[in-house]
Parts: structure tokens; sequence; C-alpha cells
């Protein structure tokens, strides 16, 4: 069941559950809204336990150094976050000011800093993976979650600028990283069914930039690198992608030199949790009361 | 008991409580340094519990123009981050990538989008609560928490780029926030004092900009404004300040036309939490391994 959008967006901020903060995809959140999202990240959590993943937490943001080794500029520069400061002395502040004053644009002068608001939860974690030195035989499994950032301002509730996303993340060889991915499109599945939200697994293509980008969506689809579960909200629009699973091959493996214990490159792969997206469908699926869900959708969130 | 700088560093990237990422202020967390935070952060729960403030969350960055409203870059220019992208076509998406690969600095041509990082938790606050219309003659009490960034690249741990903030927040009359001000202030001490942490609670003043700025450090002190609860951390510094006490007079109440019921401006008070610099001061005092730590302070963390 979807929601018309308008009709969305009225029916959250109205009950309170998202805060409009005078920008197209930054809002606050209610204790209700809060609630389901930490309700659903400790279902991940037990959906996952046997595993025992390392838990690690990241920042919002990585290094510039680091960032540039990810090549995320190449593939979505539109969507990246640069941050920058003034760097100036006590006459360039006072010019600064009068701009500010003046209702003109004052951001032309400021720098970029050595930090980069982090794209997606699994970034930071390569780097110090990487330098850790070779891994066990058995590969790596991490616990990560992070506030991450995407310049895409849209009237939809489900796409917003700064956004939760929790993931496990594997590191070993091609069958330990694929079969990781392939068991966790199973538990996915079951666990959102748990929440009685209607879904779909496909195979998915990102929005890489400009022309050379569509060499890399044929690219992805055609070796399958992403899949997402997908949950229709928005009348009109295509479903939400909710979860991902992707399969890196060895990029990070490559760009970070995180190697297996006999020393080749390893491969990665992860799987996401969308906080804010799950939060949206199971609103738009059961309405905006929690306490009106149905019981077994309460009880799974809830046990 | 402080510790040195450098044996602190070690300490804690040698136990791998903290994770470097490559730049100064950035840090990865585990699962144990991520435990004491949260233990904290219960902590301040409950100890604010009785007064039944109304939950708010709010991303890490707010609206370029909200963030122009608060007058933050008149006084700290330098520690705020807007958030940049790029903003061109695919032949300008060729240079860029062409200046990343020949290492030069391709942050120049990244344009400011519409959002700002956030400087202190209550910050996105104050739009929405001036936008509700004017308060109930108790005037009104919040519990915010939020990633802050500052950027002030610093070998100290406690001083990070990103960290997390939790405060409460208090409009109404200058009686009303100023009460709640002076009850956090010995509501505070207590608690970290049940946590067996040094401190001293002192007049604060802020990192003002420039020489415009000393004037204002000025009138902070000389008006009381901010109090500091300090936590002697490392050798050789001045103590971290933890938590701070700050009466914002009618500043917020103005500039986000915030009023009482009466229809006058209000004013605003705020109690903060400085998670990452309480989690450091406990591990300086009562050393890494959070189940050596004194009995009392681990049932006051995990009662």
């Amino acid at each position: 069941m979807t929601v018309q959008l308008e009709a969305f967006r009225k029916g959250l901020f109205d009950s309170g559950l998202l805060i409009p903060m005078g920008v197209d995809g930054l809002y606050g959140r209610s204790e209700t809204f809060e609630s389901i999202g930490t309700a659903f990240d400790a279902l991940v959590s037990r959906t996952g336990a046997a595993d025992k993943a390392e838990v690690l937490r990241f920042p919002p943001a990585l290094s510039k150094q680091v960032f540039e080794t990810t090549g995320y500029m190449a593939s979505f520069p539109q969507l990246a976050g640069t941050i920058h400061s003034f760097a100036g002395n006590d006459k360039a502040h006072a010019a600064l000011m009068r701009t500010i004053e003046a209702k003109e644009d004052w951001t032309t002068t400021q720098k970029a800093t050595q930090v980069v608001a982090v794209p997606a939860a699994c970034y930071p974690l390569y780097g110090p993976l990487g330098a850790r030195g070779p891994l066990k035989p058995e590969g790596a499994l991490f616990d990560v979650f992070s506030w991450c950032f995407r310049h895409e301002p849209s009237l939809e509730p489900t796409r917003m600028q700064f956004f939760r996303m929790r993931e496990f993340v594997r590191a070993g060889s091609p069958e330990q990283v694929q079969q990781f991915r392939e068991a966790w499109v199973e538990r996915g599945k079951k666990m959102m069914e748990s929440l009685q939200l209607p879904l779909n697994v496909d195979v998915a293509n990102d929005p890489f930039f400009g022309r050379a980008g569509r060499m890399l969506v044929t690219n992805q689809r055609e070796q399958a690198l992403k899949f997402e579960l997908l949950v229709p909200v928005i009348e009109g629009t295509s479903p939400t992608a909710c979860l991902s699973f992707n399969y890196h091959q060895d990029k990070f493996g490559l760009s970070f030199k995180i190697r297996k214990s006999d020393g080749e490159t390893a491969h990665t792969a992860c799987v996401g949790f969308g906080i804010e997206r799950v939060i949206l469908a199971l609103l738009a699926t059961h309405g905006y009361d929690p306490q009106k869900w149905p019981d077994r959708v309460r009880s799974a969130l809830w046990p």
C-alpha cells in the first residue's frame, strides 16, 4: 500500500513524527519516530547476533585523503559533501560579515578542510581494516552504523540528505563474501516479512554520474553487484530501497590494501539497512501510530 | 589524575578504544568505548527523567539560512563547517577527475549546498520551536542529542572535530531558565561526582574569533553566561570542559521569534553533556578497562 507524496508529508509533519528544518531532506525526528528506529536497529542486531561481528562506530566524516582513495568522486560527485571552513584573518572576517549582512553569497571564500561527509556507513572502515595487516583465514566481519550525507535535495521523505545506515561488512575470499551476501538476502527478506511489509528483491543500479556512469550502470547490473530489497512507499514513484546487498569484488581491497591470510587482495561485501527508509515504510504501510500497528509487527519490533 | 598526551593517545589507540582515521580529531570507536557512552547517556536520562523533557533528534546538519540566523559566523567562523558539492556537467567532471588524479586541490570548484554542519546540539531546535507559536506559561523543556562539527584539528583526543553532544534546553521567562540552569549545575556536579571524577565548576569563555571577539569574551565572563564543569584529563593543558551550562538570555528568542505565553520574547538556557569528553575523562581517571573501574563508578553507569 503506497501513500500519495503530499499526503505522506502532511501526515508525517502534522503528527510531529518529522519536523521541517527549512530545507528539503533535513528533518527533526520525534521520540516516536526514534523509538521505531531503535527497535528496528535492535531487530537487525538480533538477526545477525550469531555471527558475532566486531562492532565499530565512526563519526559522520572521514579524511579527505581516505575519501579520495574510495573513488567516490569518479562515480557520485554530485552526492558527495566536502566540509569547508573560514580560514581568514580579522579583516577577512569583517568582509565576510558584511557579505552575510548584505544577504549575498558568503560561502565562496570558505576553504576546504581535511574532512568530507561520510557517504556510506562502511567507507571509514576500509582504511583501518587495511592497516591491521592480513585477515585471518576465516576473514573478518564488522558491524558499523553512521549518519551519511548525500546531496540530493528531494521532497520525498525517503530521500533525505542526512540519514542513518547500519551495515554488516564482510571481508575475505570471493566465496566467503558472496556466501555472506547470499545469506543476508534471505535473512533480510525474512526479517522484513516479519514486519509485514510488501517487498521485492531486485538487481539494482546506482545513480552513477554522467556519460561515463552509464557504462558503470551496465557493468553493475550485468555482474549483479548490487541487490536491493524494495518496498513500495510513495505512490507513482519507484519502490524504496530499504536494504541493499553489495558485492564490491576487490575494489576496496585494492584501494586500501586489505589482504587475505595468503597475501592476496581480499574481496568485500556489505549489507546495508536504511534506518529512516524502514521507519517510513512502516509508517506508510501500517499508519502513523505504532500503538495501532498489527500485533505481529509490534512483537517483531518490541519482543 | 591527568595523563601525558602522547601516553594517552598511545593507550587509546593500542587498546583499540579509538581508531585513527588519518586526520587529527576524527576517530573510530570500539564497542567498549561506545558502551561507556551509552551508559553515560542513560545516566543523564535518569538524572533528568523527572522533568519529562520532550525528546527531539536532529541530523548533524541544519539549513544554511537557519545557520545564518544563529549568528554563529560572527562569533566562531573558524569552527563552522559548510557542506559543498560538485555542481558541474560531464566536462567539468572530467576536469575534476584530472585534478584529483594529478593530486592537486580539487575542492576549489565545489559549490556550497544549502546545508551546514551542526556546531551544537541545540542549534536546530530554535527554528522549529519559534514556528510552534507562543510557549505555555510554564515554558518548554527539550532533550536533544547530535553529532556536532567544529573545525579545530588537534592532537588532543578531548578535542575532536566530530563529537556527540546531549543537551537539555529550557525556554521561558528569565527566572524559569536561570532556575533550570542553576538546578543543573548542582545535578551535574552530583552526577559527575558519582563517577569519581575530580571536578571543578567555573565561569567559562568561548573561543570567540578575532579582535571583536575579545569584547564578547569579557561580556560572557562578566555576565556569567556560561559555566563549565571541568575535569583534569591531559597533563599540562587546561582541564577539559565535560558539561556546560549556558544562559543565552534572549539571543535565540529574538533571532527565532520564540515568545512566551504573554507575547514577550522568551529566554533560553541549555545544559550540554560532551559524550566523548566524559568517556575520555573516565578512561584517563580510572584506566582503559572499564571492567576494572571502581565498583561505585561501575554501578553508577551500569545500575
